[in-house]
């Protein structure tokens, strides 16, 4: 059953030709540094709006290669499938890895399928592991943040959390709130071209939020982070959705945002290259990587005292994605 | 809590240096061709004799990149875990992770930790995903079977399905049955140097047994294969419980076993050098490809007439691996 699965509605979705070889690994050419990165996709509901866990699969991976300034090219797909998950949720799912495989121009090249019994997954489970290329000499790591580093984040914040919570709860808002999920490659692509050298740190603000990213890489580097609350792109409707669900927008998940530590001459041209970029319209510095105590991360609040910014404590949305 | 769970239990076991950098995506050096394959393990129970669901999730993805004639060397490791299960057992199988990592001389360079409700996931699923370097000029492939080259299988088979299945079903025999699961880059190594030339496909005879994988070789080259019954090594402790299974040991799951398909030339060779290996002390040439209907197996049974073999129709063990 399961080869039947793999063959008749797994593999003409997906088809190319490492692929279709079929043998127990994928074979490539890959002369040179690689990136290699892995993630469980356990996201609840399957559908949101705004994509869903296909789409989430794809993005989230190569986002997680493009943080490391690598061109991500191929893709591992595994599916863990509840017994009795509907053909059509499964056909929907995959169609949407291949729009948007095509759309990052990525492809799936080996993969696996597990069918558990009724009641021991809960309907579909995507791992995906990536491979991405990255070129000669470029180094960008949360390590290399350095005080007077600017901080950029590519656009409005805590759409993915929200939408996926709203979803969930049966909320709507006065306008749908959707999921920012989006293929951040072609945006650092562009960066890179512009000014790859002035690009210290690149991260992706997922699960936890910016504020757990912004923490991980004052921590890995060893300084201090200072952010202005002002400065961080937040939606009328987010800020709403937010209050109503008790959730602070800067530990709700982004999908489709960066996180840019640039070096202060270089911050002005990434700024601008970011907003050129129609994932990044909204892009902003929203502060500055300071001396002091390792690992710190403090706001500006728009009252005017600081306040500390600490790492999200338990779990805010279990399954966000 | 899961970054809790990474940073005091996951790392500490698998520290690399590369792991321990935490950007977003491993970064590796990787000249050359390189195989890239993922697995999930969903096996049920977790431990099992001869084994457990580290172990498994380590070998199984080495043993698909040695499939490729691939020296192992990279893994990443995604865990799912249902909420509320006993850190006693995660501790458990990230040693046996780290064990066999240890043994067939790979790191975990990558990896990511998801925790679902209660009742959503069965206790622990994990998925890897692998690369490995390819030598230069190597090509083995299912598709290279030709006619006249023998098959061969490095040992007795359908231990690993019979121990799993024992296990779940709380049977115990005269002896103990335990999983065969190993890693199997040594082995193919050892071939590899003394005859690689002659080496046209391996395959583990995982899901589905020696009977699928004949069958997947088969249709793969567009050959037929003539195996002989008798020459199938098989203990009389597995064929006892197949028996009192019900199942038939050719379609039962090997996780340390491999199929190879050799020229007639080097057979011997190959034959002599599994032999001469650890795990291959019960070798056995077990047929050879002949001409005829692509994809077709037939085997000559010990009374004399050949039969057809057939792939698995149905799922004959659920969550073997």
């Amino acid at each position: 059953m399961s080869r039947d699965l793999v063959e008749k509605r797994l593999l003409p979705t997906l088809a190319n030709p490492i692929l279709s070889r079929l043998d127990d690994s994928a074979v490539i050419e890959a002369p040179g540094r690689l990136a290699f990165t892995t993630d469980s996709y356990v996201v609840d509901p399957l559908f949101f709006p705004g994509g869903d866990i296909g789409r989430l699969a794809v993005y989230g991976t190569i986002n997680d290669l493009a943080m490391v300034g690598a061109t991500p090219l191929y893709l591992s797909l595994a599916l863990i499938i509840e017994e009795g998950l509907p053909f059509g949720i499964l056909d929907r799912v995959m169609r949407s890895v291949q729009d948007a495989c095509a759309e990052a121009h990525v492809n799936v090249i080996t993969g696996d399928t597990k069918v558990v019994n009724r009641g021991k997954a809960d309907k579909l489970f995507i791992n995906t592991s990536g491979l991405g290329i990255i070129a000669e000499g470029l180094d960008i790591s949360g390590s290399r943040a350095r005080p007077g580093d600017r901080i950029l984040i590519s656009g409005v914040i805590a759409e993915h959390g929200v939408a996926i919570m709203s979803s969930r709860e049966g909320l709507s808002f006065s306008s749908e709130i959707r999921s920012d999920c989006a293929p951040l490659n072609g945006m650092v692509n562009a960066i890179l071209e512009a000014a790859s050298e002035s690009i210290h740190s690149l991260r992706d603000p997922t699960r936890g939020g910016l504020a757990t990213t912004l923490n991980e890489l004052a921590n890995q580097s060893g300084t201090s982070f200072l952010i202005e609350e002002a400065s961080i792109p937040l939606s009328d409707d987010v800020r709403g959705a937010c209050e109503m669900l008790g959730l602070d927008p800067l530990y709700v998940a982004n999908e489709g945002k960066l996180v840019a530590v640039v070096s202060p001459e270089g911050a002005e041209r990434v700024l601008n290259t970011l907003r050129g970029h129609p994932l990044g319209l909204h892009a902003a510095v929203i502060g500055e990587v300071v001396e002091g105590k390792p690992g710190r991360v403090t706001m500006r609040t728009r009252i005017g005292p600081t306040r500390l910014v600490g790492m999200l404590a338990g779990e805010l949305l279990p399954r966000i994605c």
